[in-house]
């Protein structure tokens, strides 16, 4: 009888989940909300683009969570006992870069950086960064095609060297303060195994390096410094304190210290599998395997497949990467993704607040909106709130809502927001199959996905297929703590891991056929507010829209 | 000494006002909300475009209104009696017909139409006849060009013709039950003084008729019985039914009956002016005279012009009316207008509530708005939750909302909605000022006008124009009251009542040379949606908007 911890680090609060390696079972959880900024996330009121953490939460994190986890696994199990843990797997957001000391101490924790903010962590979402990327993609087009062709065709202001070269143009004291930057989900193994973080020693993550840094075992690992001499000299320097190798999450990134192990109460010496970003373990813990995709529906969502590395794979425009190892080693990872999902409806819930606290929660909202037909609100809506990561990799587009009358109310636009990031869904599916990957089976995660029938049945009728629901209810610390059971040994590759501990919940939400087909009108108009205003040098015309949402909601309301 | 009466019926509640005629003091004041449907409106929950009143809640309203005004009039001013009232006006919305019998009685009050909304007067903003109108267009713009010249080019599915048509085509019950159709700013002068309604004897308001009915004695009328048939025989029977002559606001509609005069505690025989539109009653109360545009700001907006009828005026296209007389007598009335302009502004706030009722209200709201620069909030909004009237003229347009992030906040939205409805207005201004009709003046009145600073500022600056405000809260009434005035006897032109009783008050809000730099840019965006999405045929390119949009975001922040 053996147990493994998986650590999950989502974009406002850690989880920790303790797994029996022999069924999946889930004996202990533990959450903690990381305290600075608002909900975990430290914002600036004068630019909407700043996202930045402190990284002395995610340190909190450990102990408090594996403590929690631990004592609750210890009431429920009579089985259990800490000792009985043979690994730790760690999940993180990314691309969350942040700048470090030699040994490896985020500079924010130093008294000479208290305060500034760009010595935090740079969370995925900060889109501080747009006029870097936009140049280090004109740069990659223009000399290094081979980079971008494995990155979707866009580099994103999401990602690790926008972000570096950022603060380089705006806090050179904090660049150059920085002997270098890891990515966190690095960090926090590293911390845990007391592995020093100069290159040659500190463990780094295929996912995080393949999907954010343009690394490429093709190419020799990480861009070379003549091409990062073009951004500018100082980012060429950087790459000698940076990198060459990597490896996927069946290798060990070190063991448990004795200091954490004591800490903790767990035994000194057991393996910290190497991390990934949180969607990619999540895509383990729900199964993944050829054919299949895995949504993780969050504040954004990730959208992850694999394909065999030894098949021959297109690239896919506007994918945000297609990486050997990433996912599953043995497997090209492919992973695309949406900026906002759960993170629209929490924007209209909190900050419009339709109706105050109680009309506009959540769950009123659902309920009401529960009540509509397709096509009735007279509403369409782009899920651009937070910018369009897949298919069009451009973080400066915005929200929009079309089609509001004097009678418009709020869980017509909250449905409407809801089947904005469906259409969403739709386009990035679109895109996979004309690119030859065949979807087979989409497999969703998430809260939202675990708590919200009505979503998912939207989305199974927009997207016209079934959409089946991770058994787990916290399917990325599962694909952590499967990692774990891997690299501990309790399991020779992650195909059987897989079998045996994750697996997909009964309910089925199936295509209601009256539904398709009215969303593949709304469809059709969405397609045509996507490419006229996400694509440069579109033309097409609006000039009928208004009319025919009008003609839908007509017929709806027959 | 003496006093008159101004009756002005609103979209919501009718209010009396009793003035000194001497001086334009208004001594005694009282409203009745009324009380049928929503806020006074019928709705349909499955149509957004029905809008329908209670007859029965104008009549209720002569007297408690007449009666609550003397009350007050005599508790506030000791030289009042109401034998000292001379006269009265009326205003009401318009087009807003309604089916009545032979004798004037309106079909909704006859036991067999009870419940049956089509039996109800058909307010100003109803939409159903959309269809009837665009067909009414077509065959206006093939057989009687003549007609359309006058009304801008469309006639609209808030028009007469419009609506008595739909009701022919859903509801023959009520069409053919209804002797005639009336307007019913005739209807009630009719109700005060006891005419009846048959053609010979009832007075037709010259405003309502050019207007709304292509009445126009250069053809004759109303419009030819050959032209009537094309849209249905049984409409052109109806022309027989109707009438052949109107009267300006200098003419008397009749005098108060005996039984009236009893039940209100008024002289009877006192003259009835003729009625005319609340806006265009409104623009008199305000000064309207040739250069000033009068802006009538309420659910939606009028705006009066008046030109001498016997300059050479052109057709301006997709206003509402260029009409001998429907303003003052000896001068071409120009309407224009929006949709809705308050009206906007109260579905945010009733209906979606942004925050609960406390902090989503329009005092709130306005507060935090103040607090915001122009394209700070990075949003644009169109103006057309309830279609749009001038230059458009199409009612089948609906609102947009761009430019949203996850920080977007209710008081952003909020600021959004005021700047489009002055976006609207500025588009108004311009294509009055292109064909030909200097504007020297913009005198502003209804509640907006009169108790939301940051309104006027923003139509300031973004017209680029001084925007005054009219000296009476009540300009409509007031506007009456003037008309009472003079068919009374007490002046002998609206010249010089205006002058005595009217007036603008001392603030002027003048454009802020910062903002309007600012306002200049996000014009020319708002312009780019008008015309791509309201223009059948437009193909203009949607793919810079959003970047400009943040563009201008940047520099307010900066």
């Amino acid at each position: 009888m053996s147990y493994v911890i998986g650590l999950d680090y989502g974009t406002n609060s850690v989880r920790c989940l303790i797994v029996n390696t022999a069924n999946g079972e889930e004996v202990g959880t533990s959450i903690y909300e990381y305290e600075s900024g608002e909900s975990g996330i430290v914002l600036d009121a004068g630019d909407h683009n700043v996202a930045r953490q402190n990284p002395s939460d995610y340190i909190r994190g450990i102990e408090l969570t594996i403590k929690g986890a631990i004592a609750e696994a210890i009431s429920q199990d009579k089985s259990f006992g800490a000792d009985k843990v043979i690994g730790i797997g760690v999940d993180t957001t990314g691309s969350t870069p942040m700048p470090v000391t030699e040994k490896g101490v985020p500079l924010s924790m130093l008294p000479a950086y208290k305060g500034n903010i760009n010595a935090m962590a740079w969370l995925w979402k900060d889109h501080t960064s747009y006029k870097e990327a936009a140049r280090i993609t004109e740069l990659a087009a223009a000399h290094r095609p081979e980079y971008l062709a494995k990155c979707g065709g866009i580099y994103s202001s999401e990602w690790f060297f926008s972000k570096i070269w950022h603060c380089l143009n705006v806090d050179q004291q904090v660049f150059m303060g920085a002997y270098t930057w890891v990515e966190y989900c690095d960090w926090i193994t590293a911390v845990l195994s007391g592995t020093d973080v100069t290159p040659d020693k500190m463990v780094r993550s295929r996912c995080a390096a393949g999907h954010k840094a343009f690394y490429n075992e093709q190419w020799g690992g990480l861009p070379d410094k003549e091409f990062l001499a073009m951004l500018d000299p100082r980012l060429a320097d950087l790459r000698d304190r940076l990198y060459d190798t990597t490896a996927a999450v069946d290798s060990e990134a070190g063991k448990l210290t004795k200091e954490w192990a004591h800490k903790l109460g767990l035994p000194a010496g057991i393996p910290i599998a190497v991390a990934a970003f949180d969607c990619h373990l999540g895509a383990i813990g729900a199964g993944v395997a050829p054919g299949t995709m895995v949504k993780v529906i969050g504040t954004s969502t990730c959208d992850i497949m694999v394909a065999d590395s030894k098949s021959e794979l297109a690239d896919i425009p506007g994918v945000c990467g297609i990486v050997d190892g990433s996912v599953l080693p043995g497997y090209f990872g492919i992973e695309a993704g949406q900026s906002a999902v759960g993170d629209i409806f929490n924007w209209f819930v909190n900050y419009i607040q339709p109706g105050g606290k109680e009309d506009g929660s959540h769950v009123s909202l659902t309920k009401k909106a529960a009540g509509l037909k397709p096509g009735q609100s007279g509403l369409l809506a782009l899920d651009w709130n937070n910018g369009n990561r897949t298919i069009l990799v451009d973080q400066l587009l915005t929200g929009l809502l079309l089609g509001q009358t004097l009678h418009t109310r709020p869980e017509e636009i909250y449905l409407a927001l809801v089947e904005a990031t469906a259409f969403g869904a739709l386009t990035i599916i679109n895109r996979i199959e004309e690119y030859g990957v065949k979807i087979k089976e989409v497999v969703n995660c998430g809260g939202i996905a675990e708590k919200n029938p009505m979503v998912m049945q939207i989305y199974a009728d927009i997207c016209n297929r079934e959409m089946k629901v991770s058994r787990s209810a916290q399917t990325c610390a599962l694909g952590s703590a499967i990692a774990a059971a891997v690299v501990a040994g309790a399991y020779k590759d992650f195909s059987s891991a897989q079998k045996a501990m994750s697996g997909v919940k009964d309910v089925v939400y199936k295509p209601n056929p009256a539904n398709v087909k009215v969303y593949a009108r709304l469809y059709k108009l969405y397609k045509q507010l996507h490419d006229g205003f996400g694509v440069a040098g579109n033309t097409i015309s609006m000039a009928g829209v208004m009319k025919e949402l009008l003609d839908i909601k007509r017929q709806a309301n027959q």
